[in-house]
């Protein structure tokens, strides 16, 4: 194993055995003539509301099962980490559903990592972003719908921070959740691992739809784990409650802020941008 | 990643590198002499067999070492994430064991939706059907015979619409789990997918199998989840009261509507069907 | 996807592009003077160990911690669901590990069918079930070792038939169990379908494990879940009461019917081995 | 299955079609000259935070929600099996992630199993454990930091021997823990395995998370699961108990033993280090 990254910067310096897409043009004016880029659109919409739907009626199914004042078994419901599972796994399926389509991003703040990165032009990045967020306020808005007394009465699924957590917590737990994702998101379609890797196959959606996962494990106590500024904003607008809308600024911040740390981590760092210079210059010598 | 579809549209109105299946006629009365035609009958049989046998046997398993009344402890069965995890990793298993054989429907609703997409013929569809519904009656059969007391007391494994919820909220559930399911079946065998992504290797049934462990932590509590009209038909039949057939329409229409609009969303939308006249025009010109 | 098997029937009969292994000889001497003999034998006694080491630890561990007696926290252990976790989960890491040394069976019921359908030798079978077997009295002998109280009071992870059920349904259950697991078995290594799926790669451990995990979630309530005679061994042995070894008989018989029901299903229903003779004959007309 | 291994013994003595890495030098001034060399130092150390913040947040969280004083749900947590998850799931991500830039190792048992088997120089393995422990260090102690009060109450997620067990018992278990998740990093990344498996893929970092998983289900009920000792002594430096500090040496002698003993199975037994001269003489008659 410890001999791969030897290889790989071998391969990096001289024989390059992989293609670094070109950077995408900030502006690409002609993609916006393609049946692709509108498709793409679409595909993120329908994403994140399907991702909403089912994560936010696992909530509410959740706290309805196991209300006290029911009378309910307190074991009833799928648990918190039925929860956890539940926004992991929709992830993990529907990255892989629409990775074909649109790169299968359903996050603003994975739109923003990739944008960075210079993935996607500032055009798709800006139609993704709204798609992605009335897609996420349509997928609570049928939670709502379905079961109104039950929405109302179990917090609508809106992402508040936990009493006993100051903002600063909660704005550093959100920053470091949605660096563990948009990490996993680079490492699984940087194109040099794939090259690498040729045999060893990248299922990628898994480990992205764990990240999700894991993050949900860690975070639910504090801040009911946002790391996804649509999923915050559809709850919140479909709740529409002050405590869900003081706090919300975080659930934008964080996950940006968390967004940008792991885009510049992985191209400076692990990528090595900073050093590329001298490297082939040593590589030459 | 966002750069994948414009390579994916330039193959497709260009240099295609896949190739679309020729669709499956309507009456194929050729495969009717073919053993493979009766093995893929008898496949679908004993996999939607095994399949209502290890889910239902594990809802009343876990009813009963829950039960208040024999003074269960509460917390002692597998849960209901236990259940989800049931009949999700149940349709991993079956399908990744019976995709070369019959392809792996297991569900009345998937051979739907293929059939609309033209990939089975009109007497396949039927006989999977057939062999789909059988194997489910079967398979509750089972369950029921090892343990009739438990079966009758603990509701049978069987689809009903919570109290609370009205009709129309339960077919709705039923319709948006059905499109997940459905949608995540295209896209894992979209032809499309498999030439794009030659070296990112598609576990389909992975996928799959997840789509459905997440619509059951969601929808769960308000119609016990069908979107699989065999599972749904199966459990009323051997179940045989009042209540589970007065709803028992909702998980045949639910199902199949959300299979016709999946397999829409991914013909017309995805796959651009609707635009391929006008898209080979651009690229011609 | 249900063209496949047309395809498939294709290669098949005429122009075959997979290559059916030649049945393994009853008896090869000669496979006793290689050193990989020994070590897939040595393989096989320590995953199994492992396996029931990793096991039972879970089970007594859950039972101490939730024991009412000592005012445990009912919901403070792993579950009846992680319990099942761990059986299956150890599966596929084991497989996963032994797979290339072994053939990774860790189980008689899965020897005895692949000997069935003519995978190894008689001696290579035979030995294997020894090692299965005295790794899995050491494995749970370790468990004891480490917890000796503990390891009495709770059981010993013995397979005993649940009060209430009769013999027959134990068996019954041990069957189907059995045929699950080993259905899935012949799925994963069916050369057949490595040549079809070439793109498709065949991550066959997966489905194994799950195949266990889904099982034990389903007659965890029954019979403890036995579907592995060595695991069943081990744990009356250590565990040495009256009761587990009355109803011993259920888990040597039940998995090796299963097994055996699994190997012609596969053998003579879906690779067709019935109809051969006659399937070559038409596809030369 | 089994003539899998007759197939690669005929490999491995006569027509090798995989090439064994040359041993790693024990001193490779050279390395320390490459940028690759630091920056899988950084994304070891990285990893771990990353690793310890998420698992020990979970830990702390799961304390909190159901602690009894608090009149908290006792079933309101993730659960003993959500703890079992984070670690695992994170060791899965995290090694998928930095899999291609440091071998992704996370922990010293695994780097101190590698240098025994030759795959690291003894400067990579001393700097690899250094940046993990104080990787472990900086992830504790931001968890520390987010939730101070509770931290402390909740036992900080350090490593204890349960009350009843003896230290021998806790050294047994930390040994054998450390053998499983070792014995299969080191199948996971067996050269010979790739080239025999070519068309099986090897989504290597599955098993090994699903590894850490299953030993947690185990032994959390007798030392809340080392099996890696940077993991304890994170923990340990940031509570700072005396309890903590008491047993610690188990969770350095431990893991190192199970390590070192995996090395030797896998490079003497499964890998017949010690019988191939006699296997070449063989293959050469």
């Amino acid at each position: 194993m410890a001999k791969d990254d030897e290889i790989a910067e071998r391969s990096e310096f001289s024989t390059k055995d992989y293609k670094d897409p070109p950077p995408a043009p900030l502006f690409d004016p002609e993609e916006l003539t393609k049946w692709s880029f509108y498709r793409a659109i679409i595909a993120e919409f329908i994403a994140t509301l399907l991702f909403l739907y089912i994560s936010v009626l696992t909530v509410i199914g959740y706290k309805s099962q196991t209300d006290p004042i029911k009378n309910a078994d307190p074991c009833g419901g799928v648990g918190i980490l039925g929860i956890a599972w539940a926004f992991g796994g929709m992830i993990f399926v529907l990255v892989y559903c629409t990775a074909g389509i649109s790169g299968g991003h359903i996050n603003p703040a994975v739109t923003f990592g990739l944008f960075l990165a210079r993935k996607v032009s500032v055009i798709r990045a800006f139609m993704y972003m709204v798609a992605q967020c009335l897609g996420a306020i349509c997928g609570v808005g049928l939670v709502k719908a379905f079961q109104k007394a039950y929405y109302e009465r179990y917090g609508g699924g809106a992402n508040e921070l936990a009493a006993g957590y100051s903002k600063g917590v909660g704005l550093a737990a959100e920053i470091i959740g949605t660096f563990v994702l948009v990490y996993t998101v680079f490492s699984a379609t940087d194109p040099k691992r794939s090259a690498r890797d040729c045999h060893v196959p990248v299922l990628a959606p898994l480990p992205i739809g764990f990240a999700v996962f894991m993050v949900h494990l860690a975070t639910i106590p504090i801040t009911g784990t946002g790391i996804n500024p649509a999923r915050s904003l559809g709850a919140a607008v479909i709740y529409n409650k002050q405590k869900a809308w003081d706090d919300h600024w975080i659930f934008w911040v964080g996950p940006f802020t968390g967004a940008a740390i792991a885009a510049i981590y992985h191209q400076f760092i692990l990528r090595a941008g900073a050093i590329k210079a001298l490297g082939s210059f040593r590589s030459n010598a």
